[in-house]
């Protein structure tokens, strides 16, 4: 690539969040970096798009750095939608997301913001990664992630990514000795065992609050959480045709 | 199976929705109906969950029917949640999501708030359908898609589903004589060509309204779209491990 890459920085912890603000950092070494981020939290907002409400987006300024920053009052994929068809004068070279706070390795893609917004990108035809740290505290250390996201960065913008997928990329919460290396593998099978903790609130109104236990159904040796439990970093690649290509045989033996 | 079997029923367009009505009113007719479904209209939501805040649920009296209601102020993945894990004595043996008003076929899939229902209801163990409608006015004719829609559920029940996958039924907006019948299809590729509607509030504030024109990037006469745009309803099995396994090879080639 002749002139710097063009990218495009989103996530899903909101734009003032710590993981946004390193992944920024790195990027800044790369190219030039346009960040379009929600103006507040939208951890598990999966792939929701605004469509029956108005969508506020503001510059900001004052910031430190050479970025560009825009604040939007939308999903994250919302954010990849206003970026690439009202903000940027051209397609980014890359699209990343993140660094997440806390896990989207398995199933926890499906309910992800971090990875809509990669997702989001990948649809419109642009390389994008998202990238999740094993640790959801807001406090959490980022520096061991570093030179591995640079890495995988500058390798995704060397080789391009394969056709019609985005790349999900997990970190165990580990220093950065402890951190064997990279592994690619394919996403755990794996389900939330949710409990519904059921409380009353001071008008003594009943209402739940979600939680849940996460259950590995697979004991493969080639998974996310197999890799991440051993001390690798996880980038699984990930597409958004869901079709069970191999059921259309078995579903045309139904009598439909 | 011997005794009725139990059903769960929810949708994304909110719990009075006609489409959501007429879907009741053919599950009665197989089974025990049990519905959860949002409180408020919840399109394209994508697998959204509530993680950040309460969740309120309300059983409804008073409706006509054998089915017991409940509305509940979560998304449909929300809905399917607390359905399975709180409300429901076992496991339900099927999960119907719709009738949505509106096309969730190709693409679309990924920020549907229907078949985000329908994929949770899978994660869970559950056979489960989503079933739409190419038309999104609140007062789409669902009468020529109720025979299609109880011999699907019936073939589901009778049959099973193939491991891990769900599925998307899309209905074209044509009487019941035009209807050719059934296709098991793949999701067509496409993607939606955004605008944004740049607008001044009574307030002077800038703000955008979403817009998007659909385009289909896909010639093949096996897709989603291509039945539906010849008279056929379609059927396309969706999974949500969303693992390209034929990337990983290629990927391994990467200095990583």
């Amino acid at each position: 690539m002749k002139t710097k890459p063009l990218i495009l920085v989103t996530n899903d912890d909101g734009i003032t969040a710590p993981g946004i603000r390193t992944l920024i950092n790195i990027m800044n070494k790369i190219g030039k970096v346009i960040v379009v981020a929600p103006d507040s939290p939208q951890s598990a907002m999966g792939h929701a798009i605004t469509i029956n409400s108005p969508l506020h987006c503001e510059k900001i300024k004052g910031t430190s750095g050479p970025q560009i920053e825009y604040s939007c009052s939308g999903t994250p994929a919302d954010c990849v939608k206003l970026a690439v068809n009202e903000l940027l004068d051209r397609k980014p070279d890359i699209c990343v997301s993140g660094i997440n706070h806390g896990s989207n390795s398995s199933i926890n893609v499906i309910y992800s913001g971090t990875m809509s917004a990669a997702i989001e990108a990948g649809i419109q035809g642009i390389p994008a990664i998202g990238f999740s740290l094993l640790d959801f505290t807001w406090n959490a250390d980022f520096n061991p992630l570093k030179k591995f996201i640079l890495q995988i960065t500058n390798e995704t913008l060397k080789n391009g990514i394969p056709k019609d997928i985005v790349l999900n990329v997990n970190f165990p919460k580990l220093n950065e000795e402890e951190i064997k290396g990279i592994k690619i593998c394919r996403q755990a099978k794996a389900n939330w065992n949710e409990k519904f903790d059921k409380r009353t609130n001071p008008m003594g109104r009943e209402y739940y609050w979600l939680t849940g236990t996460f259950i590995i159904q697979d004991e493969g040796e080639d998974t996310d959480e197999w890799a991440l439990s051993n001390g690798y970093i996880s980038v699984v690649p990930t597409k958004f045709d869901l079709t069970e290509v191999n059921s259309i045989k078995q579903l045309n033996r139904w009598n439909l």
